[in-house]
C-alpha cells in the first residue's frame, strides 16, 4: 500500500511540474490595454484575453512562433477605450472562436454566463459574472483559482469607471467583493488597463491596500459618482465595433 | 525504508508548494524600463532591479504595503535613458545596499562579479558578466535557473545597442551566446526595456526567433555598426547620476 502511495505521490509531483501554462501578459500603449495569452504548454491549445487592434500582428506573430492553436479570443467586456482585435483574427486564423459576456449585448460565437469554461488543453478559465463597470463584464479564473483576469472590474490600486455603458457603483462593489475577493489571498489579479506601470497584484493585495474597495458601499458610491471623468476619446467609435467583435461587417 | 522515501517527497512537495519567491515587473513608461522586485515569500527579505528615479515613490509604497525589507538595489549596467533610484532609495530605507558591476565605473556599496551571489531569504540571483553593450553589463539569474533579467545585452527579439559607452558588437554576441542561451530552454527572459509592450520571453524563444542574435557573428557586428540610432536624449545627465548611484553628492 506504501508502494501505491508513492506511485501516486511521484505521479503528482511530475504533473505538477509538466502540467505547464505558458502565460504572456501584453501591453498595448495607446488605451493602456493588458492583453493574455494562455497556453497549455503540451497540447499548446491556447486562449487570448482582451487583444487590441492596434496589436494584432505583434500578438499573431507570437501566436505563431510559440506554435499555438488558438481556440478562443474572449473579451472580458464590451470595451469603450479600443477596438478589440476578435473579429479581425477570426478572419486570419481558422477556427477561432470569439467569446464574450451574454450581458455585453455583442455578439460573438460563444455567450459566457456564470460558471461557464473556457477549456485549452487540460486547463481551463471559469466565468464569474462583475456587473458594474458594463452589464456584461466578467472575470476569468484559471482552473487552480492561481490567477484570475479580472477585466476592468478590479484594477491595481484601483477599479473601473461606472459613469457609462450601464455603470453601477453599488453593482461593482457587490461583484468585486462576493466574486473576486473571495478567491485565495495569493491569487494573481491580472487586470484588463493600468496607468502607473505597475501589471500584477494580489487578491489579498487588493483586499488590503485597494484605496477604494477597502471602503464600505457607501463611502465607494461616493467616490465613484464624484470623479468627473472626462469620456473616453474613442468611445464613439469603439463601442459600435466592439458590439460587432470589432469589426462593422461580420 | 519505503517510509522514509515517502516522508522525503512529502517534504520536497511542501518545500516546492511553500518556498514561494513573490516577483513583481514595473514599468516606467517615459524610458520603457522594466524595475523587478524579488522577494522571498516567507522571510520577506527583497531585491530591487533597475529601479528608476521617476518610480521611486510608487516602488518604495509597494515595498512597504508588501512588507518587505529591501537588502538590495542592484542595476544590470550603468543606464543611459534614465536616472537610477538606488541613491535616493538608500536615505530613504536604511541598511539598503546598492549594487553593481565593478566593471560599470559606477560606485555602489557592493561591486559584482562572475559568479556572485545576491541573497534574499532562502533565494539568490548569480551574478553572469555580459559585456559588450557596455563593459559593465551583467545578467542575474535566480537559483533555480527558471528566470534570467537580462538588462539591456538581450532584450525580447532584440539586443542593447553597441554605439557608445564601451559598446562592442562581438563582446555582446559572444555574452548572449555563452551567458544567456546556455540557459535552460525555459528560463524566463525578463529584459531592462521593451518597446512593443512585449514583457517576458524565454532562452527558448530568443535562441530560435531574435532577428540578431540568431545569425552569426559577422551578420550580427554587420547589423549592430548599422543601426545608425540617435543619442538617448538624457544621455548627459543620466551617465554622469548613474556613476554615483543616481545622486551627484552621494
Ligand atoms: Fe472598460
Ligand atoms: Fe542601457
Amino acid at each position: 500500500i506504501l508502494f501505491v502511495i508513492l506511485c501516486v505521490l511521484l505521479l503528482s509531483c511530475t504533473c505538477a511540474l509538466s502540467c505547464f501554462i505558458t502565460s504572456v501578459q501584453l501591453f498595448e500603449s495607446e488605451s493602456s490595454t493588458y492583453t493574455y495569452l494562455l497556453a497549455d504548454s503540451e497540447t499548446k491549445d491556447a486562449v487570448l484575453i482582451d487583444p487590441v487592434l492596434e496589436t494584432i500582428d505583434r500578438d499573431l506573430k507570437l501566436i505563431q512562433e510559440l506554435g499555438l492553436n488558438l481556440k478562443v479570443a474572449v473579451n472580458t467586456h464590451c470595451h469603450a477605450d479600443h477596438i478589440t482585435s476578435t473579429g479581425l483574427m477570426k478572419k486570419r486564423l481558422v477556427g477561432l472562436k470569439s467569446a464574450i459576456s451574454k450581458f455585453s449585448g455583442a455578439s460573438a460565437d460563444i455567450l459566457l454566463s456564470e460558471g461557464d469554461q473556457i477549456t485549452f488543453g487540460k486547463h481551463y478559465l471559469t466565468v464569474r459574472e462583475t456587473p458594474g463597470h458594463t452589464d456584461g463584464c466578467v472575470a476569468l479564473v484559471l482552473k487552480d483559482q492561481s490567477m484570475v483576469f479580472t477585466g476592468d472590474a478590479l484594477l491595481i490600486r484601483g477599479c473601473g469607471r461606472t459613469d457609462f455603458q450601464q455603470g453601477c457603483a453599488e453593482k461593482l462593489y457587490n461583484s468585486v467583493h462576493q466574486k473576486i475577493f473571495t478567491l485565495p489571498e495569493q491569487c494573481l489579479v491580472y487586470p484588463a488597463h493600468d496607468y502607473l506601470g505597475q501589471m500584477v497584484s494580489t487578491v489579498g493585495e487588493e483586499r488590503k491596500f485597494n484605496p477604494r474597495l477597502t471602503k464600505n458601499l457607501d463611502e465607494f458610491v461616493n467616490i465613484m459618482n464624484n470623479l468627473n471623468l472626462p469620456k473616453p476619446k474613442k468611445i464613439g467609435i469603439s463601442v459600435p465595433a466592439n458590439l460587432v467583435c470589432g469589426v462593422h461587417q461580420v
